[in-house]
């Protein structure tokens, strides 16, 4: 029986963790079909994996079963969970890392995984994607029912993600993502801003520097100039036509950003 | 029903852009199979995309749907293709990137992209790859003809690639793509240096240096001297056995190299 | 029919080889199931190659197909071979490449690869991968036996994988691999400490350095020191808790280590 697994980990492209994995699913359900999200998180960086597996998830068909594995805190009291949602399952440490996710489609039900006879016969203290969350995932996709694993829980931890601010003539946000082209993403939904504003003609300010937009595309945005536009994932985001900004701005998360109507 | 669809793309490996735009073909055909071709084109180098495509494409299955997405433009007023060629289809924004892959294999005829309804029902201005070319790769792959999408266009935009000259006694060409191995890759074909010269014995110039060759292959080329073969594409490129022969001669894409018999 | 086929390489990510290889694969087997390990190894680094498909391949279904293609020697006398192991197939040049997977699972016979027919039909000297060992494995994958490849051998290149001596209250070894978090993987298995030392209370000596442990999982470690534990392949490994351990101590491969009672 097939079925779709997406893998999202801070693993990299180098080593063997990858792959160990991948085997260890497939020794379990040989027809899974693996894809890969990102194995490129930075190591131990469990928001940017939350960000990752939110910005993909919701494009896979229903059913599909999202593993991640960005697990600094492995082998320790940490719990191992299977997270139902509206339209998918999710699978791994109970550290924040699968809750942007989960909660964007609708969590209806937390599992403990428990049932050691869903996961390898020896399981290491290091590595639990390969000898738990891999596993898990092949039985969900063959059809185990979340509740064969363990009891249900009430208390995924779920990871904090600054919420903008609404204030008088303006909106309060922060950089949230750096993306691989360096375009720099913000906490600010498009749509909010032109509710809050009444417009999407803005004037953002980020690291000093006064940026227009809102642009409809990238290709709109004067060479050599800074912009802001609505991202495909509906938030905004500032960057620079043919080149990257986030070096050129040395934009970094966290980085505080505000936006006034232009 | 199953077929193949390759990418190649310059989303990079960190993102959820890549997996986003699989789970949106999924979500259209299940069964398709996806290869990746390369994630890690430079960011909006059309040229490199478009020989990256070329250079991997010929050697899949008759009937493989290639999917290109290095697109700068996206949003603007370039059009999306699909290009039906003798045994292939390839689909993408009309930039460009497809047309060195799709002119080598035959171009039959060519698609103006404009049935909506092949497409996700929201269609982002800054992500066409996850909206439109993804979901259209992935309906071609069910089966619905090319003419379904929209109609049939006659200017598919077509990249230039530097010819190699044919002069008195030599040959001059240029570099245009270096490996991740180091390997300099010319324009000029092995075959050509041998019917123009009479032989594959040559000295080539790069960047002030003599260089030697027709090597057979890596291993024949001294320790620590560049050296000159014919590539697996067939094109003569520079190589240094066990190390990095383009960081060595500081060499870079749009470097003149000559050839003459040696 | 289906099947297994994993890939190692030190093709990277970038460039058409990757594709231009499963496309060969795909053109023989168009079911076969192509699962990554790794295209990141260092160019021409047969050792780490050799260490990382060992890594993985254990964890795949019996009857997996595993190729290697580290190959610096390509075109020239080194032979292609098949080994047939215990539980898989593995594919690739008779460099040593898979000599430490195929000596871990159990060496039944080695075939010479002669027989061209299940090669492409033009063989290039560069690039065997795509000629041979890709359409080599899709056909094997398919059923053709070993033996029809062409004659058995007796002299596979074996690698020399250095053993750590057991000297008088102490373990003597060194670092073989250094992963992409920067944990310092060494020769010594933490079941040798245990069985040798009677304990798995040890300190050990790196870079003059005295490294506690052996902790049981990484979270264990006190932060901002460097502590040792049984990592998951069951090799003793040096890590910084949240950090990256190999630049902290500029630990290369090859470095000794040390470790006797605390």
């Amino acid at each position: 029986m097939g079925g779709i697994i997406t893998l999202t980990t801070d693993f990299g492209l180098k080593d063997h963790y990858c792959g160990a994995m991948k085997g260890a699913m497939l020794s379990v359900n040989p027809d899974a079909v693996l894809v890969d999200i990102s194995h490129s998180i930075m190591a131990g960086d469990i928001m940017e994996g939350a960000l990752v597996l939110r910005g993909a998830c919701g494009y896979f068909p229903c059913g599909t079963v999202h593993v991640g594995v960005v697990d600094p805190g492995v082998g320790g009291r940490r719990r191992g969970v299977i997270v139902e949602t509206k339209n998918f399952v999710f699978v791994g440490p109970d550290n924040g890392l699968l809750s942007l996710a989960a909660k964007a489609d609708g969590i209806k039900r937390v599992i403990e995984i428990r049932e050691e006879r869903f996961c390898r016969n020896i399981i290491s203290s290091t590595f639990h994607g390969r000898d738990i969350f891999g596993p898990v995932a092949a039985h969900l996709c063959l059809g185990v029912g979340p509740e064969e694993f363990g009891p249900e829980i009430q208390d995924l931890l779920m990871l904090d993600i600054p919420e903008p601010e609404c204030v008088s003539g303006g909106i309060a946000g922060e950089v949230i993502y750096i993306d691989s082209y360096g375009n720099i993403i913000t906490n600010i939904e498009a749509a909010v801003i032109e509710s809050h504003l009444g417009t999407t003609e803005v004037e953002l300010t980020l690291r000093g520097r006064s940026i227009k937009g809102l642009y409809r595309f990238y290709g709109e945005i004067p060479l050599e100039e800074a912009g802001a536009l609505a991202g495909s994932s509906g938030l905004v985001e500032v960057a620079l036509r043919e080149a990257n900004c986030a070096k050129a701005l040395k934009a970094k998360t966290g980085d505080k950003v505000r936006g006034v109507r232009s």
